[in-house]
């Protein structure tokens, strides 16, 4: 990376030198590089150029999209219905009503939610009127939607894009604007059974989708807290090394302790009873093994948590989904809402990552392995309640599919199956063999439209400039 | 209006005062107030207090969406959703594809492609990177697309929200964050044939949405061009009298005229002979006869606009559609990137009006009987080109179903019938007379679950606060 860093900055400091064939000469010293690094560089450069005005003081138009952005073409589209309908029926069986709200929300209602993750929302320009930000995921407009309408109890699905000034990496399904489909729980009903049915949610999906094998990864907010005290975190660096332990399933376990320490002033030895305790990971067996530990047993938090895993592995044993759900104690959600139970739905399967072209053409070895999370989500029962006037509490549970990263593995399968995907659903086409049949040809065509016949005369089809 | 913009001058430099019981009385002071003002000047107050930053210094939350927008709750997504299948199947039925593009684009892309109206769009804040800005409707992203991907020919529609720091009127079903569904055909086709088809289009779904009786005015910017050199008017006064003309829908003429005459500085003969144009109306007749038109004939422009509508109508025949269709002079859209054909479709029924609560409450009265244009569009063959780095043009036309006002009137007839909207699909509900039966409860709703019934064990509604 530091090579490419260094190209681009070559490059951007001679704009003009890069235009002449030299530049391909010059690529050819960096063997390493990928032709989805190039585009990524590439893109970077434009919008450079964008802002510096052009060249030559000549404006030149910039034919693109922003920057984490794309466009879906009618096959892309195609799939992507094909993966929302999935996801759609699933809510609906589960007897979810949906809603939408708008893709902008005062500022100040995503203010002081999202933690450290603040600085990526999106907000609008001052023209004069209310300060607005683009959404940052569906949850908090959800809970200000439930506030504002007086609503205590309903089952929810609502599918939307979201807005995250994050940096992209489009090539492994991480864009700046992108879908999520969340299905949220809010009500007060007997504990574990709403948190049990978004696993099954996430496992009914994941199953019918057909990507290949997949873990769900279960931990509590409590029981992480609860761990953090009794190996002697003060209290005012729980949620920064909450952060910290989030990133194990990228690092290895020596970096974070690193972290821990150097960074974040842990003793070793504190930080080494954390690394015993995150390196765990089993069913109702380990919550049972965790409540009797001298240790743990001493946080409430932590027995509250505990006795909630065991709870919901009963649960998860009568929705027939224990096969894939693993309560793993180093999963550790970044959002600052989440109260209670917190899960991630991981692809273990590596030959079908999104990112094998990447790893396969010389990017490192490790990206092949994790494919990311395609669904996360957890209790947040104080959310409401920032909201509410009287701040009467609405307790919720909800998860979110993270729509991108599945897309591009179906459109990989799509491409590798060669099975050809139709984009319209024209039943008729009506031709002739003379040039002159026009008439005939068009009232033909109007009787069949009439009788709700799919049909067209001349079909176009997206062609391109030869 | 003076009263209310008093009222709420008064009440903005008063705050503390609108608190108390006293503003009660005060409103009684203003018997032509609505509801409806009453919600928007409020809205309006809350919003001025947010940036005010609350009273007495302390943070006050504003719960609310931003102004301009809405949330749909279960019910209203319901009425949506069954508006959208209608408008969906339809443009499947013409064997049309569909994309997407990002929300927003590169600043520059929509810069100088609307007007008088680029006032009106949304920028985001600069946050370092790229200018971007939300898109102000769906003909621009897909001109840039068509562009970018090099194609020159397809069909394609586009459902997806879009935006406008307009003044909001959502009693009206005027939103400053609005669904557009857009049907377009791009490429080179035999004249007319693909604007013909675009009408059909607007027939059918008028048609099948029953939304009362419509009407469909058709002009085309080449005649109006014509007109306006033929009675007179300078080349560079053409777009400004255009818009003038665009008033007629909701202003008389003697008030057009004026502003042609005192503000755009025409002489009142220039004028008067605009105004005997503009108040033809009819069919392929009248095509006929303004082609034999003495003055009008002068003009090839004029005479190229004609002959198309000519064209037009014969195909319109054959697509069975003539009977709602007409040739009105005075039809003239604002926007820049027309170049031919230009169509707008108006609900005619008073009955069923959009805008009938407020009337009756009493707003003026001329507003209870325009309901507004639900559809609009054109033909705009040079759009493409100005995004294509060649300059190569890829004639397009299409058409914009605007789906709020629609809505509304849905809504509203919904309301009326008493009919019970379902918001879930729920077919079978499990429950149990006894309490701790849970166990043998979720065992049988894995069941059905599992073979693709929708069901649900606790059934949760939308309840509210009591």
């Amino acid at each position: 990376m530091d090579m490419l860093g260094m190209f681009c900055v070559r490059a951007c400091s001679g704009l003009v030198a890069i235009r002449t064939a030299s530049h391909v000469r010059f690529l050819h010293s960096f063997p390493g590089i990928t032709v989805a690094q190039i585009d990524e560089e590439v893109a970077k450069l434009l919008e450079l150029k964008a802002r510096l005005g052009g060249d030559d003081g000549k404006h030149q138009f910039v034919l693109k999209t922003a920057k984490g952005t794309r466009d879906y073409n009618p096959k892309q589209m195609a799939i992507r219905e094909k993966v929302f309908n999935t996801i759609t029926s699933c809510f609906k069986r589960h007897g979810a009503e949906t809603i939408d709200t708008p893709v902008f929300e005062l500022k100040e209602t995503l203010t002081g939610k999202y933690g450290e993750d603040s600085k990526l929302i999106y907000d609008l320009k001052d023209q004069g009127g209310e300060l607005l930000s683009l959404r940052y995921d569906l949850t908090v407009p959800f809970a200000r939607y439930l506030a504002m309408n007086k609503i205590t109890n309903i089952k929810r699905y609502h599918i939307a894009k979201v807005y995250r000034r994050d940096n992209p990496a489009m090539t492994r399904g991480r864009y700046r604007e992108f879908y999520q489909c969340d299905f949220d729980i809010a009500g007060q009903y007997d504990a574990m059974i709403p948190d049990a049915e978004c696993l099954k949610i996430v496992h009914e999906i994941l199953s019918e989708l057909d990507l290949g094998d997949f873990c769900i990864k279960v931990n509590d907010r409590r029981i992480l807290d609860g761990m953090f005290a009794v190996c002697g975190v003060p209290d005012d660096k729980f949620r920064s090394i909450c952060s910290t332990v989030d990133k194990l399933d990228k690092m290895a376990w020596e970096d974070v302790k690193k972290e821990m320490v150097n960074e974040k002033g842990l003793s070793e030895e504190v930080a080494d009873q954390i690394g015993e305790y995150v390196s765990m990971k089993g069913g109702m067996d380990l919550a049972e093994r965790l409540l009797q530990d001298q240790k743990m047993s001493q946080s409430k938090d932590a027995c509250a948590g505990l006795s909630d895993i065991k709870l919901l592995f009963s649960y998860l044993q009568l929705f027939q989904v224990t096969d894939k759900v693993v309560f793993d104690l180093s999963l550790a959600r970044g959002l600052d809402y989440y109260t209670g139970i917190i899960y991630e739905a991981l692809l273990t399967q590596a030959g079908v990552a999104a990112v094998s072209k990447e790893a396969q053409s010389g990017a490192p070895s490790e990206e092949s392995v994790s494919v990311g999370s395609v669904a996360g989500g957890g209790r947040y029962d104080g959310l409401v309640g920032m909201f509410d006037p009287k701040g009467r509490k609405v307790p919720c549970v909800g998860v979110s599919i993270g729509i991108e990263r599945i897309f591009s593995i179906m459109e990989q399968k799509a491409e590798a199956s060669a099975v050809k995907i139709r984009t319209t659903e024209v039943q008729v086409m009506v031709a002739s063999a003379q040039k002159n049949l026009l008439e005939e040809r068009l009232k033909l065509i109007t009787e069949l439209w009439n009788a709700g016949i799919k049909v067209c005369t001349f079909c176009a089809r997206a062609h391109t400039h030869t």
